[in-house]
Protein backbone atom coordinates (compact mmCIF):
# COMPACT_ATOMS: atom_id res chain seq x y z
CA UNK A 1 0.00 0.00 0.00
CA UNK A 2 1.63 3.65 -0.72
CA UNK A 3 0.97 5.78 2.05
CA UNK A 4 -0.20 9.32 0.44
CA UNK A 5 2.14 11.93 2.78
CA UNK A 6 1.88 13.27 5.30
CA UNK A 7 -0.08 10.54 6.88
CA UNK A 8 2.67 8.50 7.39
CA UNK A 9 3.26 8.61 10.56
CA UNK A 10 -0.23 7.81 11.55
CA UNK A 11 -0.47 5.08 9.55
CA UNK A 12 2.95 3.30 10.91
CA UNK A 13 1.14 1.52 13.06
CA UNK A 14 -2.06 -0.27 11.34
CA UNK A 15 -1.64 -3.25 9.66
CA UNK A 16 -0.75 -2.89 6.19
CA UNK A 17 -0.02 -5.02 3.37
CA UNK A 18 1.72 -4.16 -0.18
CA UNK A 19 0.09 -5.05 -3.27
CA UNK A 20 1.02 -7.78 -5.50
CA UNK A 21 1.14 -5.28 -8.61
CA UNK A 22 3.66 -3.16 -6.84
CA UNK A 23 6.00 -6.07 -5.74
CA UNK A 24 5.81 -7.06 -9.21
CA UNK A 25 7.20 -3.26 -10.53
CA UNK A 26 9.72 -2.96 -7.51
CA UNK A 27 11.62 -6.04 -8.89
CA UNK A 28 11.62 -5.93 -12.25
CA UNK A 29 13.55 -2.92 -11.49
CA UNK A 30 16.00 -5.59 -10.98
CA UNK A 31 16.49 -6.04 -14.86
CA UNK A 32 18.72 -3.43 -16.69
CA UNK A 33 16.08 -3.50 -19.69
CA UNK A 34 12.95 -2.12 -17.33
CA UNK A 35 15.30 0.20 -15.40
CA UNK A 36 16.23 2.08 -18.65
CA UNK A 37 12.81 2.43 -19.20
CA UNK A 38 11.38 3.79 -16.46
CA UNK A 39 14.34 5.80 -15.31
CA UNK A 40 14.46 4.27 -11.86
CA UNK A 41 16.96 2.07 -9.64
CA UNK A 42 17.09 0.45 -6.50
CA UNK A 43 19.39 0.76 -3.51
CA UNK A 44 19.32 -1.14 -0.36
CA UNK A 45 19.99 -1.67 3.16
CA UNK A 46 19.49 0.94 6.00
CA UNK A 47 22.90 2.62 5.84
CA UNK A 48 22.40 2.95 2.35
CA UNK A 49 19.11 4.51 2.18
CA UNK A 50 20.43 6.92 5.01
CA UNK A 51 22.90 7.85 2.97
CA UNK A 52 20.25 8.69 -0.07
CA UNK A 53 18.38 10.62 2.34
CA UNK A 54 21.23 12.59 3.96
CA UNK A 55 22.18 13.57 0.36
CA UNK A 56 19.74 14.82 -0.50
CA UNK A 57 19.30 13.17 -4.01
CA UNK A 58 15.35 13.10 -5.15
CA UNK A 59 14.25 9.32 -3.51
CA UNK A 60 11.10 8.69 -5.41
CA UNK A 61 9.78 5.54 -2.98
CA UNK A 62 11.17 4.13 0.14
CA UNK A 63 9.90 0.53 1.41
CA UNK A 64 11.02 0.04 4.93
CA UNK A 65 10.01 -2.01 7.71
CA UNK A 66 7.52 0.44 10.31
CA UNK A 67 10.91 0.35 12.78
CA UNK A 68 12.80 2.16 9.92
CA UNK A 69 10.32 4.75 9.07
CA UNK A 70 9.91 5.71 12.61
CA UNK A 71 13.66 6.22 12.79
CA UNK A 72 13.92 8.92 10.07
CA UNK A 73 12.02 12.42 10.58
CA UNK A 74 8.73 13.14 9.84
CA UNK A 75 9.68 16.40 7.95
CA UNK A 76 12.13 14.35 5.56
CA UNK A 77 9.27 11.12 4.85
CA UNK A 78 7.14 14.46 3.78
CA UNK A 79 9.32 15.19 0.99
CA UNK A 80 9.68 11.36 -0.35
CA UNK A 81 6.48 11.19 -3.05
CA UNK A 82 6.05 7.49 -2.03
CA UNK A 83 6.23 5.43 1.53
CA UNK A 84 5.67 1.56 1.36
CA UNK A 85 5.35 -0.31 4.88
CA UNK A 86 6.47 -3.39 4.55
CA UNK A 87 6.98 -6.46 6.74
CA UNK A 88 9.85 -8.40 7.40
CA UNK A 89 8.21 -11.19 4.82
CA UNK A 90 7.08 -8.44 2.11
CA UNK A 91 10.69 -7.09 2.03
CA UNK A 92 12.27 -10.61 1.62
CA UNK A 93 9.86 -10.50 -1.80
CA UNK A 94 11.29 -7.30 -2.69
CA UNK A 95 14.77 -7.54 -1.53
CA UNK A 96 17.84 -8.62 -3.97
CA UNK A 97 19.88 -9.47 -1.41
CA UNK A 98 19.48 -12.99 0.92
CA UNK A 99 19.07 -11.44 4.12
CA UNK A 100 17.31 -7.94 3.62
CA UNK A 101 17.86 -5.22 5.68
CA UNK A 102 15.04 -3.03 6.82
CA UNK A 103 14.22 -0.48 3.97
CA UNK A 104 14.81 0.05 0.31
CA UNK A 105 14.76 2.69 -1.58
CA UNK A 106 14.01 4.21 -5.11
CA UNK A 107 15.73 6.34 -6.98
CA UNK A 108 15.21 8.37 -10.04
CA UNK A 109 18.13 8.00 -12.90
CA UNK A 110 19.53 11.29 -13.50
CA UNK A 111 21.10 11.26 -16.86
CA UNK A 112 23.97 13.49 -17.03
CA UNK A 113 25.79 14.90 -19.81
CA UNK A 114 29.10 14.26 -20.77
CA UNK A 115 31.32 17.45 -20.87
CA UNK A 116 34.43 15.89 -22.51
CA UNK A 117 36.50 18.88 -22.16
CA UNK A 118 35.40 19.56 -18.37
CA UNK A 119 36.15 15.86 -17.72
CA UNK A 120 39.37 16.63 -19.26
CA UNK A 121 40.75 18.94 -16.58
CA UNK A 122 41.37 16.04 -14.22
CA UNK A 123 41.89 12.78 -13.84
CA UNK A 124 39.18 10.21 -15.77
CA UNK A 125 39.09 6.69 -15.21
CA UNK A 126 37.85 4.81 -18.87
CA UNK A 127 36.22 0.89 -18.11
CA UNK A 128 36.61 -1.30 -20.89
CA UNK A 129 34.39 -3.94 -20.80
CA UNK A 130 34.63 -4.21 -17.06
CA UNK A 131 31.66 -7.33 -16.62
CA UNK A 132 31.91 -8.14 -12.95
CA UNK A 133 29.56 -5.83 -11.14
CA UNK A 134 31.21 -6.34 -7.67
CA UNK A 135 34.22 -5.28 -9.60
CA UNK A 136 32.59 -2.30 -10.87
CA UNK A 137 31.47 -1.64 -7.40
CA UNK A 138 34.56 -1.54 -5.85
CA UNK A 139 35.97 0.61 -8.44
CA UNK A 140 33.41 3.73 -7.77
CA UNK A 141 34.03 3.03 -4.64
CA UNK A 142 37.55 3.55 -4.78
CA UNK A 143 37.35 6.50 -7.56
CA UNK A 144 35.20 8.42 -4.89
CA UNK A 145 37.79 7.59 -2.15
CA UNK A 146 40.70 8.84 -4.30
CA UNK A 147 38.66 12.32 -5.63
CA UNK A 148 38.48 10.54 -9.33
CA UNK A 149 34.89 12.60 -9.81
CA UNK A 150 34.26 11.12 -13.32
CA UNK A 151 33.80 6.89 -14.92
CA UNK A 152 33.72 6.40 -18.61
CA UNK A 153 32.49 2.88 -19.62
CA UNK A 154 32.64 1.46 -22.58
CA UNK A 155 28.52 0.22 -23.48
CA UNK A 156 29.39 -3.53 -22.87
CA UNK A 157 30.19 -2.83 -19.60
CA UNK A 158 28.28 -4.07 -16.71
CA UNK A 159 25.17 -1.27 -15.69
CA UNK A 160 25.59 0.82 -13.14
CA UNK A 161 22.67 0.78 -11.87
CA UNK A 162 23.08 -3.39 -11.30
CA UNK A 163 21.98 -3.69 -7.76
CA UNK A 164 25.05 -5.91 -7.57
CA UNK A 165 27.07 -2.88 -8.31
CA UNK A 166 25.24 -0.24 -6.14
CA UNK A 167 25.49 -2.79 -3.07
CA UNK A 168 29.50 -3.46 -3.82
CA UNK A 169 29.71 0.61 -4.40
CA UNK A 170 28.23 1.29 -1.04
CA UNK A 171 26.89 4.77 -1.67
CA UNK A 172 30.15 6.08 -3.73
CA UNK A 173 27.60 6.17 -6.61
CA UNK A 174 26.44 9.54 -5.01
CA UNK A 175 30.17 11.33 -5.68
CA UNK A 176 30.82 9.78 -9.02
CA UNK A 177 29.24 10.47 -12.23
CA UNK A 178 29.42 7.94 -14.65
CA UNK A 179 29.07 7.68 -18.28
CA UNK A 180 28.59 4.76 -20.91
CA UNK A 181 30.66 5.78 -24.28
CA UNK A 182 32.54 4.55 -27.39
CA UNK A 183 35.76 4.54 -25.71
CA UNK A 184 37.65 4.68 -29.05
CA UNK A 185 35.81 8.00 -29.77
CA UNK A 186 36.68 9.37 -26.30
CA UNK A 187 40.69 8.09 -26.49
CA UNK A 188 40.43 9.36 -29.96
CA UNK A 189 39.69 13.34 -28.76
CA UNK A 190 41.88 13.09 -25.73
CA UNK A 191 45.07 12.10 -28.52
CA UNK A 192 43.94 15.51 -30.29
CA UNK A 193 43.43 17.24 -26.76
CA UNK A 194 46.95 16.18 -25.92
CA UNK A 195 45.41 14.41 -22.97
CA UNK A 196 47.62 11.55 -21.81
CA UNK A 197 46.39 7.81 -21.42
CA UNK A 198 47.43 5.70 -18.67
CA UNK A 199 46.77 1.86 -19.65
CA UNK A 200 48.22 -1.27 -17.68
CA UNK A 201 50.10 -3.55 -19.73
CA UNK A 202 52.68 -6.35 -18.84
CA UNK A 203 55.55 -4.71 -20.42
CA UNK A 204 54.70 -1.33 -18.83
CA UNK A 205 56.89 0.90 -16.52
CA UNK A 206 56.74 0.82 -12.80
CA UNK A 207 53.71 2.89 -11.47
CA UNK A 208 56.06 3.53 -8.81
CA UNK A 209 58.66 5.04 -11.20
CA UNK A 210 56.56 6.34 -14.16
CA UNK A 211 56.02 9.90 -14.06
CA UNK A 212 51.77 10.37 -13.09
CA UNK A 213 49.79 13.14 -13.84
CA UNK A 214 47.28 15.21 -11.94
CA UNK A 215 44.94 15.14 -15.33
CA UNK A 216 44.52 12.38 -18.00
CA UNK A 217 42.73 9.18 -18.62
CA UNK A 218 43.28 5.94 -16.14
CA UNK A 219 42.39 2.60 -18.44
CA UNK A 220 41.51 0.13 -17.19
CA UNK A 221 40.44 -3.35 -19.01
CA UNK A 222 38.26 -6.80 -18.94
CA UNK A 223 38.39 -8.95 -15.99
CA UNK A 224 39.91 -11.69 -18.18
CA UNK A 225 40.89 -10.37 -21.78
CA UNK A 226 42.18 -6.84 -20.77
CA UNK A 227 42.55 -3.78 -22.43
CA UNK A 228 40.68 -4.60 -26.20
CA UNK A 229 43.42 -4.49 -28.71
CA UNK A 230 42.02 -1.69 -30.57
CA UNK A 231 42.34 0.74 -27.78
CA UNK A 232 46.01 -0.13 -26.92
CA UNK A 233 47.62 1.96 -29.66
CA UNK A 234 45.78 5.15 -27.32
CA UNK A 235 47.98 4.42 -24.76
CA UNK A 236 50.49 7.21 -24.50
CA UNK A 237 51.67 5.88 -20.79
CA UNK A 238 52.17 2.48 -20.58
CA UNK A 239 52.33 1.68 -17.18
CA UNK A 240 52.05 -1.55 -14.85
CA UNK A 241 52.05 -2.59 -11.23
CA UNK A 242 55.43 -4.75 -10.33
CA UNK A 243 54.73 -8.22 -9.16
CA UNK A 244 56.68 -9.33 -5.94
CA UNK A 245 56.97 -12.93 -6.29
CA UNK A 246 58.75 -15.50 -8.21
CA UNK A 247 56.20 -17.80 -8.03
CA UNK A 248 55.32 -19.97 -11.63
CA UNK A 249 51.22 -21.04 -11.08
CA UNK A 250 48.64 -18.99 -9.47
CA UNK A 251 48.94 -15.67 -9.79
CA UNK A 252 48.98 -14.38 -13.33
CA UNK A 253 47.43 -10.80 -12.97
CA UNK A 254 45.65 -8.92 -10.03
CA UNK A 255 41.91 -8.54 -10.15
CA UNK A 256 41.03 -5.47 -12.10
CA UNK A 257 39.29 -3.47 -8.68
CA UNK A 258 42.43 -4.66 -6.64
CA UNK A 259 44.96 -2.82 -9.50
CA UNK A 260 42.58 0.42 -9.98
CA UNK A 261 42.82 1.24 -6.30
CA UNK A 262 46.46 0.84 -6.38
CA UNK A 263 46.46 2.98 -9.38
CA UNK A 264 44.35 5.40 -8.01
CA UNK A 265 46.26 5.50 -5.16
CA UNK A 266 49.88 5.80 -6.67
CA UNK A 267 48.54 9.15 -8.36
CA UNK A 268 46.79 10.43 -5.36
CA UNK A 269 50.50 9.89 -3.51
CA UNK A 270 52.30 11.53 -6.14
CA UNK A 271 50.31 14.36 -6.48
CA UNK A 272 48.92 14.86 -3.24
CA UNK A 273 50.99 18.07 -2.59
CA UNK A 274 49.24 19.61 -5.47
CA UNK A 275 45.87 18.95 -4.27
CA UNK A 276 45.46 17.06 -1.21
CA UNK A 277 42.01 18.29 0.51
CA UNK A 278 42.58 16.88 3.67
CA UNK B 1 31.42 -43.65 -13.07
CA UNK B 2 34.89 -43.27 -11.65
CA UNK B 3 37.13 -44.37 -14.70
CA UNK B 4 40.41 -47.04 -13.22
CA UNK B 5 43.31 -44.96 -14.86
CA UNK B 6 44.89 -45.73 -17.39
CA UNK B 7 41.91 -47.47 -19.51
CA UNK B 8 40.69 -43.58 -19.71
CA UNK B 9 41.62 -42.57 -23.36
CA UNK B 10 39.99 -45.67 -24.68
CA UNK B 11 36.79 -44.60 -22.79
CA UNK B 12 36.70 -41.21 -23.38
CA UNK B 13 34.27 -41.48 -26.07
CA UNK B 14 31.72 -43.94 -24.36
CA UNK B 15 28.82 -42.80 -23.14
CA UNK B 16 29.23 -43.02 -19.48
CA UNK B 17 26.97 -41.40 -16.57
CA UNK B 18 28.29 -40.09 -13.12
CA UNK B 19 26.57 -41.81 -10.25
CA UNK B 20 23.92 -40.18 -8.18
CA UNK B 21 25.61 -40.85 -4.87
CA UNK B 22 29.38 -39.43 -6.36
CA UNK B 23 27.09 -35.97 -7.65
CA UNK B 24 25.47 -35.93 -3.74
CA UNK B 25 28.68 -36.38 -2.35
CA UNK B 26 30.63 -33.95 -4.95
CA UNK B 27 28.19 -31.52 -3.86
CA UNK B 28 28.76 -31.63 -0.12
CA UNK B 29 31.56 -30.18 -0.84
CA UNK B 30 30.38 -26.93 -0.67
CA UNK B 31 29.99 -26.91 3.22
CA UNK B 32 32.47 -26.42 5.45
CA UNK B 33 31.46 -29.38 7.66
CA UNK B 34 32.46 -31.97 4.81
CA UNK B 35 35.46 -30.13 3.49
CA UNK B 36 36.66 -30.50 7.69
CA UNK B 37 35.63 -34.07 7.99
CA UNK B 38 36.84 -35.57 4.19
CA UNK B 39 39.64 -33.13 4.36
CA UNK B 40 38.99 -32.47 0.62
CA UNK B 41 38.08 -28.89 -1.16
CA UNK B 42 36.70 -28.42 -4.61
CA UNK B 43 38.41 -25.96 -7.56
CA UNK B 44 36.46 -24.91 -10.10
CA UNK B 45 36.92 -23.84 -13.80
CA UNK B 46 39.16 -24.86 -16.65
CA UNK B 47 42.32 -22.24 -16.17
CA UNK B 48 41.89 -23.27 -12.10
CA UNK B 49 42.55 -26.87 -13.18
CA UNK B 50 45.13 -26.27 -15.49
CA UNK B 51 47.08 -24.35 -12.95
CA UNK B 52 46.46 -26.91 -10.37
CA UNK B 53 47.54 -29.76 -12.86
CA UNK B 54 50.70 -27.34 -13.54
CA UNK B 55 51.61 -26.86 -9.86
CA UNK B 56 52.28 -30.49 -8.98
CA UNK B 57 50.10 -30.47 -6.21
CA UNK B 58 48.35 -33.72 -4.72
CA UNK B 59 44.65 -34.00 -6.84
CA UNK B 60 42.43 -36.47 -5.77
CA UNK B 61 39.61 -36.39 -8.57
CA UNK B 62 38.69 -34.37 -11.86
CA UNK B 63 35.71 -33.91 -12.93
CA UNK B 64 35.25 -33.28 -16.77
CA UNK B 65 33.95 -33.03 -20.17
CA UNK B 66 35.62 -35.42 -22.55
CA UNK B 67 37.37 -32.51 -24.50
CA UNK B 68 38.89 -31.22 -21.45
CA UNK B 69 40.86 -34.42 -20.33
CA UNK B 70 41.67 -34.95 -24.37
CA UNK B 71 43.70 -31.67 -24.05
CA UNK B 72 45.74 -33.28 -20.73
CA UNK B 73 48.44 -35.71 -21.96
CA UNK B 74 47.53 -38.97 -20.39
CA UNK B 75 50.77 -39.41 -18.66
CA UNK B 76 49.39 -36.60 -16.03
CA UNK B 77 45.71 -38.14 -16.38
CA UNK B 78 47.78 -41.34 -14.93
CA UNK B 79 48.72 -39.96 -12.26
CA UNK B 80 45.73 -38.73 -10.79
CA UNK B 81 43.51 -41.12 -8.21
CA UNK B 82 40.31 -40.73 -10.25
CA UNK B 83 38.75 -38.89 -13.11
CA UNK B 84 35.33 -38.68 -13.95
CA UNK B 85 34.03 -38.18 -17.17
CA UNK B 86 30.62 -35.69 -17.57
CA UNK B 87 28.54 -33.90 -19.92
CA UNK B 88 27.58 -30.48 -19.96
CA UNK B 89 24.37 -31.54 -18.26
CA UNK B 90 26.00 -33.53 -15.12
CA UNK B 91 28.24 -30.72 -14.39
CA UNK B 92 25.79 -28.00 -14.53
CA UNK B 93 24.41 -30.17 -11.50
CA UNK B 94 28.17 -30.59 -9.43
CA UNK B 95 29.00 -26.83 -10.33
CA UNK B 96 28.77 -24.46 -7.70
CA UNK B 97 29.10 -21.60 -11.03
CA UNK B 98 25.73 -20.45 -12.82
CA UNK B 99 27.62 -21.14 -15.95
CA UNK B 100 29.68 -24.02 -15.48
CA UNK B 101 33.05 -24.48 -17.07
CA UNK B 102 34.42 -27.91 -18.97
CA UNK B 103 36.02 -29.37 -15.30
CA UNK B 104 36.25 -29.01 -11.48
CA UNK B 105 38.88 -31.02 -9.57
CA UNK B 106 38.85 -32.37 -5.69
CA UNK B 107 41.58 -31.36 -3.46
CA UNK B 108 43.44 -32.74 -0.60
CA UNK B 109 43.60 -30.06 2.07
CA UNK B 110 47.52 -30.24 3.46
CA UNK B 111 47.15 -29.53 6.75
CA UNK B 112 49.89 -26.74 7.85
CA UNK B 113 51.84 -26.46 10.84
CA UNK B 114 52.22 -22.66 11.90
CA UNK B 115 55.84 -21.77 13.16
CA UNK B 116 55.09 -18.65 14.50
CA UNK B 117 59.02 -18.07 14.52
CA UNK B 118 59.48 -18.67 10.86
CA UNK B 119 56.51 -16.72 9.71
CA UNK B 120 57.86 -13.39 11.79
CA UNK B 121 60.68 -13.67 9.72
CA UNK B 122 58.79 -11.66 7.27
CA UNK B 123 55.70 -9.75 6.04
CA UNK B 124 52.68 -11.64 7.33
CA UNK B 125 48.95 -10.91 6.83
CA UNK B 126 46.19 -11.34 10.00
CA UNK B 127 42.70 -11.18 8.91
CA UNK B 128 40.19 -9.72 11.76
CA UNK B 129 36.49 -11.87 11.10
CA UNK B 130 36.96 -10.84 7.45
CA UNK B 131 33.36 -12.19 6.11
CA UNK B 132 32.79 -12.02 2.58
CA UNK B 133 34.60 -14.98 0.66
CA UNK B 134 34.80 -12.37 -2.44
CA UNK B 135 37.36 -10.07 -0.24
CA UNK B 136 39.02 -13.26 1.22
CA UNK B 137 39.69 -14.45 -2.33
CA UNK B 138 41.04 -11.00 -3.49
CA UNK B 139 42.99 -10.37 -0.53
CA UNK B 140 44.74 -13.97 -1.22
CA UNK B 141 45.63 -12.51 -4.27
CA UNK B 142 47.00 -9.98 -4.11
CA UNK B 143 49.16 -10.91 -0.99
CA UNK B 144 50.60 -13.79 -3.49
CA UNK B 145 51.18 -11.19 -6.06
CA UNK B 146 53.19 -8.91 -3.82
CA UNK B 147 55.40 -12.26 -2.26
CA UNK B 148 53.38 -12.10 1.22
CA UNK B 149 53.71 -16.13 2.06
CA UNK B 150 51.92 -16.19 5.01
CA UNK B 151 47.82 -15.18 6.18
CA UNK B 152 46.50 -16.07 9.64
CA UNK B 153 42.95 -15.66 10.05
CA UNK B 154 40.54 -15.60 13.06
CA UNK B 155 38.66 -18.57 13.62
CA UNK B 156 35.18 -16.67 12.73
CA UNK B 157 36.87 -15.28 9.40
CA UNK B 158 34.99 -16.87 6.41
CA UNK B 159 36.59 -20.45 5.39
CA UNK B 160 39.64 -20.46 2.48
CA UNK B 161 38.04 -23.65 1.14
CA UNK B 162 34.99 -22.11 0.82
CA UNK B 163 34.07 -22.52 -3.21
CA UNK B 164 33.81 -18.73 -3.54
CA UNK B 165 37.18 -17.74 -2.09
CA UNK B 166 39.02 -20.21 -4.41
CA UNK B 167 37.36 -18.73 -6.96
CA UNK B 168 38.13 -15.10 -6.41
CA UNK B 169 41.60 -16.30 -5.36
CA UNK B 170 42.35 -17.42 -8.73
CA UNK B 171 44.64 -19.96 -7.85
CA UNK B 172 46.49 -17.54 -5.53
CA UNK B 173 46.11 -19.96 -2.87
CA UNK B 174 49.24 -22.63 -4.33
CA UNK B 175 51.31 -19.89 -3.22
CA UNK B 176 49.71 -18.91 0.33
CA UNK B 177 49.68 -20.05 3.20
CA UNK B 178 46.37 -19.94 4.92
CA UNK B 179 45.83 -20.72 8.86
CA UNK B 180 43.41 -20.50 11.04
CA UNK B 181 44.43 -19.28 14.78
CA UNK B 182 43.84 -16.85 17.79
CA UNK B 183 44.69 -13.26 16.65
CA UNK B 184 45.36 -12.14 20.44
CA UNK B 185 47.54 -15.01 21.42
CA UNK B 186 49.61 -14.25 17.88
CA UNK B 187 49.53 -10.38 18.45
CA UNK B 188 50.92 -11.16 21.86
CA UNK B 189 53.25 -13.14 21.36
CA UNK B 190 54.24 -10.76 18.60
CA UNK B 191 54.52 -8.01 21.45
CA UNK B 192 56.96 -10.45 22.94
CA UNK B 193 58.90 -10.96 19.89
CA UNK B 194 59.14 -6.82 18.87
CA UNK B 195 57.53 -7.68 15.59
CA UNK B 196 55.75 -4.27 14.33
CA UNK B 197 52.05 -5.00 14.15
CA UNK B 198 50.85 -2.23 11.44
CA UNK B 199 47.09 -1.86 12.09
CA UNK B 200 44.87 0.42 9.60
CA UNK B 201 42.95 2.80 11.88
CA UNK B 202 41.39 5.53 11.29
CA UNK B 203 43.55 8.42 13.45
CA UNK B 204 46.59 6.28 11.84
CA UNK B 205 49.43 8.21 9.73
CA UNK B 206 49.00 8.07 6.03
CA UNK B 207 50.44 4.84 4.72
CA UNK B 208 52.82 7.19 2.05
CA UNK B 209 54.64 8.51 4.96
CA UNK B 210 54.66 6.03 7.65
CA UNK B 211 57.77 4.07 7.99
CA UNK B 212 57.30 0.78 6.88
CA UNK B 213 59.02 -2.78 7.32
CA UNK B 214 60.22 -5.85 5.68
CA UNK B 215 58.78 -8.15 8.35
CA UNK B 216 55.83 -7.54 10.75
CA UNK B 217 51.96 -7.96 11.04
CA UNK B 218 49.64 -6.19 8.72
CA UNK B 219 46.35 -6.18 10.60
CA UNK B 220 43.25 -6.64 8.56
CA UNK B 221 39.61 -6.02 9.98
CA UNK B 222 36.23 -6.98 9.34
CA UNK B 223 33.85 -5.19 6.35
CA UNK B 224 31.44 -3.31 8.94
CA UNK B 225 33.03 -2.87 12.42
CA UNK B 226 37.14 -2.75 11.84
CA UNK B 227 39.52 -4.33 13.90
CA UNK B 228 38.10 -5.83 17.10
CA UNK B 229 38.04 -3.58 20.29
CA UNK B 230 40.29 -5.98 21.86
CA UNK B 231 43.06 -6.23 19.00
CA UNK B 232 43.91 -2.52 18.80
CA UNK B 233 45.94 -2.20 21.56
CA UNK B 234 48.15 -4.28 20.25
CA UNK B 235 48.95 -2.25 17.38
CA UNK B 236 52.02 -0.59 17.42
CA UNK B 237 51.76 1.28 13.67
CA UNK B 238 48.76 2.80 13.44
CA UNK B 239 48.52 3.25 9.97
CA UNK B 240 45.76 4.48 7.34
CA UNK B 241 45.24 5.37 3.50
CA UNK B 242 44.43 9.02 3.04
CA UNK B 243 41.33 10.36 1.31
CA UNK B 244 41.36 12.15 -1.73
CA UNK B 245 37.84 13.49 -1.54
CA UNK B 246 35.78 15.84 0.51
CA UNK B 247 32.64 14.51 -0.09
CA UNK B 248 30.74 13.91 2.90
CA UNK B 249 28.21 11.25 1.50
CA UNK B 250 28.90 7.85 0.37
CA UNK B 251 32.46 7.13 1.21
CA UNK B 252 33.55 6.78 4.98
CA UNK B 253 35.51 3.70 4.03
CA UNK B 254 37.14 1.62 1.16
CA UNK B 255 36.77 -1.97 0.96
CA UNK B 256 38.84 -4.36 3.06
CA UNK B 257 40.10 -6.06 0.14
CA UNK B 258 41.20 -2.57 -1.73
CA UNK B 259 42.90 -1.56 1.31
CA UNK B 260 44.69 -4.52 1.92
CA UNK B 261 45.72 -4.07 -1.75
CA UNK B 262 46.92 -0.59 -1.30
CA UNK B 263 48.54 -1.34 1.92
CA UNK B 264 50.56 -4.45 0.65
CA UNK B 265 51.63 -2.56 -2.51
CA UNK B 266 52.94 0.45 -0.36
CA UNK B 267 55.02 -2.28 1.59
CA UNK B 268 56.75 -3.66 -1.32
CA UNK B 269 57.55 -0.34 -3.52
CA UNK B 270 59.04 1.21 -0.21
CA UNK B 271 61.23 -2.24 0.66
CA UNK B 272 61.84 -2.84 -3.47
CA UNK B 273 64.97 -2.08 -3.40
CA UNK B 274 65.51 -4.69 -0.77
CA UNK B 275 64.00 -7.99 -1.92
CA UNK B 276 62.27 -6.98 -5.37
CA UNK B 277 62.56 -10.38 -7.16
CA UNK B 278 62.14 -9.13 -10.81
Amino acid sequence: MVLPNPVIKKKLNLSIMISKKRVKFITSLQKKKVRDEEKLFIIEGDKLVREFIASKVPIQTIVAKPEFLSSISGDILNTIPEIEVVSYEELKQISTLKTPHNALAIIPIQDKELHIKEVFRELVVALDFVQDPGNMGTIIRAAAWFGIKNIICSPDSVDVYNPKVIQASMGAILNVNIFYSDLKELLSTATGEEIPVFGTLLEGESVYNHKLDTKGIILLGNESKGISTELIPYITEKIMIPKFSSAKHGIDSLNVGMAAAIVFSEFCRKSKSIHRLE
